[in-house]
């Protein structure tokens, strides 16, 4: 692979044939081109772009670095979910035991949090003894056995990926669709799924702040995963507004234990979302119909509490405490270190909460990291007492505080990402679209 | 010094201050930034564009990375050239004596030929025992004793420039007017001058194929010039033919050696350009009252002798063998290995010759170098017996050959560089243009 050239080739805008694109990718991983080389081409690709093509030719490449599992042996078609991440986001610990509830296995493969979203894998970790650094064999193992598995990326899944979304990370080259959506690809294909759900984040506490570049992301998403023939759903929901009412580790997985309990805490957003996700999984992994009759298959495991069982199972099967899923204010360090109250302009409604800034001063108290070595607090985060459209008045509890250390609380930059209003704000729809190979539903 | 925030800027097409460029390239040199994030940068800068401050501030950066030679204790106003390169082009072999001789100290600090266009280094280490590895010293006592002194990079010099040159040219960063404008400009201002005459060349055989991208090359550093205080005129000369007869470093430098014995061989472009050159260096320099009285003494240094005195005294006092500027055709290699024939088509006159075929021709021949690793064959080149414009008939001798090595010659390739036609093709001129601060003279 004669290097310089593929670089050149891209700067002045041509287009590289999928060999070329292997080829690179082979030589990067292998350790034959050298990172200042990938970073050119990197920074040539995000400036010049990178056709359908190309981007499913750099999925490919990335995916077929490392092993590519094969679950064919576990009966039932698999089905993940991935989130594109934002602030609140707990999702996939009451969805992955709602949809295994229901007889659709769930292989889910999950990240750490780094910035102001956060990550599946630390909030797992927060139930006491949970172990996520299960090998490839138990995971194949443990889905087939109870239908359900929830691990950390592990050195065999795409090592292209790895080394390129570390290049990236010090290059400014990571805002670019076609990377974003072949790091994602490369991992969830390598899982052994057999069909996809997205949930494609719009707005100022997500990747995407803009609904048209969430769009645009969920498109090259649906598309890759069409060409490697597995089907794949994505929903476009927004996230201006914290999900739910727990931010951080611990607050996120006592919300989605409750939630299997049957208590949404008054978060109708995080059931909607959860709700609809579990519906696309039940219909790909054909236990529903359709969407909507996944939708209250789940619902029905919820209230049966079939649900709660198999994350309760989920929990003891990955080693942890299952006396936190009968009881999660059991659990150590469940006990608000402080409330914050209204302020005194807080005479009507909550008019708007900023998923950024209350994600921001989460990580400042622990909850994330700034940089990868840092060691999060799992108990870190808030509880959101008042939300937008929630009426309130000055004095009255707006935000309960958790944290080991409740020195690093930030009180004016939480206070700050609230707004206050006399009237209650417009309502916003939380499921802003739903994008199939077919295209965008349009709602 | 947040290198991704600056990268991230300039790959969003903004502009960079000049302390952000000049932290940016200290902390390249130091080693502090690595080459994965100096290339990414420089692929967004190549994509996005530097402006003339910013490049201002790039060559700045890179010329205060080593050590900035103070040659003020030196008599008299220190002039250099610098050619952007090409096919036969020995002219500063036969320039500097000439220079030299009018009075004018000249400080050449020059490189070694990479790829088609050949090397000033390469060209003076064809004279036997010829040294260029002087030190920095001996440079400025040389100079101070016989007013010219001619040497290779010491690594005091533009440090920063010489990493970022080996990086350009591994990641498909080399074609970029501004990069290109730093790198001579932060070598040249290193060297201790007072003045600067470029020799910008344009047409096949040249860096800059596109006369206007010469033109754009040749206003960049002539603005950095001015920018520095330092008088600088740039001559825009044609390199669609090679300059002169000989190709290939002992082939040039003996004939540079002729010109100053008076003996042009009919190469009307070479004396052309050289004299050219020379009458600038020389108004420059303060010896001539414009550059055509420059070119006047000039001419009268080269019929005096005092012109071939002066390189004798160079050639001897950096340890090179004398008797081969007196008697060129006593250097071993100095006769043709085999002469190649006009072919059947030649019925009339060249019509043309590809300078950038010749060039390729001579490297495979020995003269030049494939890889920085490569040895060159000092002797290995041409003298071309026939040139646009000449008369030439089929079976007429056309190209002589030298080489160590006569099987590597391509005799298609030599061949293959001349076209034919009945008629002589137009006169072309050999100077284009002349620009000063003033802008182009317009000819």
């Amino acid at each position: 692979v004669n290097t310089v050239q593929l670089i050149r080739a891209k700067r002045d805008g041509g287009t590289l044939s999928p060999e070329q694109i292997t080829a690179l990718v082979d030589a990067y991983t292998a350790g034959a081109v050298p990172d200042y080389q990938m970073s050119a081409f990197l920074m040539a690709a995000f400036l010049r772009g990178l056709s359908d093509e190309e981007a499913a030719a750099l999925t490919r490449a990335m995916l077929y670095s490392g092993e590519v599992l094969d679950l064919s042996d576990v009966r039932g078609t698999k089905v993940d979910k991935h989130s594109t991440g934002g602030v609140g986001d707990k999702v996939s610990l009451a969805l992955a035991p709602i949809v295994a509830a229901c007889g659709v296995p769930v292989p889910m493969i999950s990240g750490r949090g780094l910035g102001h979203t956060g990550g599946t894998l630390d909030k797992l970790e927060a139930i006491p003894g949970f172990r996520t650094d299960l090998d490839i064999d138990t995971y194949r193992r443990q889905l087939a056995e109870i239908g359900v598995v929830m691990i950390g990326q592990t050195a065999e899944i795409a090592p292209a990926d790895r080394k390129l979304y570390a290049l990236r990370d010090v290059t400014a080259t990571v805002e670019f669709i076609p990377f974003i959506a072949a790091s994602i690809m490369s991992k969830k294909l390598a899982e052994g799924i057999d069909a996809l759900v997205l949930d494609v984040k719009a707005g100022r506490g997500a990747f995407m702040r803009e609904e048209a570049d969430a769009r645009r992301l969920a498109e090259t998403l649906v598309g890759i995963g069409t060409e490697f023939g597995k089907p794949t759903v994505a929903l476009l929901t927004a996230m201006d507004v914290p999900l739910g009412r727990g931010v951080g580790n611990w607050p996120e997985t006592a919300e989605a234990i409750r939630m299997l309990h049957g208590d949404t805490d008054g978060a109708e957003d995080f059931a909607e979302v959860t709700l609809a996700l579990a519906g696309e999984m039940l219909a790909l992994g054909g236990a529903a119909g359709s969407a909507q009759e996944g939708r209250e298959r789940a619902e029905t495991a919820i209230s049966d509490g079939s649900a709660l069982d198999k994350m309760r199972q989920l929990v003891a099967t990955q080693g942890g405490d299952v006396t936190v899923i009968d009881e999660p204010d059991t659990r150590p360090g469940s006990l608000p270190v402080a409330v914050l109250e209204a302020p005194a302009e807080a005479e009507g409604y909550v008019a708007d909460l900023d998923a950024l800034a209350l994600g921001l001063a989460a990580v400042a108290l622990g909850a994330g990291r700034a940089t990868k070595e840092d060691v999060v607090d799992p108990v870190a985060g808030f509880r959101l007492l008042k939300k937008p459209g929630d009426s309130v008045l000055a004095g009255e509890p707006l935000v309960e505080v958790f944290a080991g250390d409740p020195a690093r609380l930030d009180r004016e930059a939480v206070l700050g990402a609230f707004r206050f209003a006399p009237e209650p704000p417009p309502q916003r729809p939380h499921i802003l679209d739903r994008l199939t190979r077919d295209g965008w539903e349009g709602r």
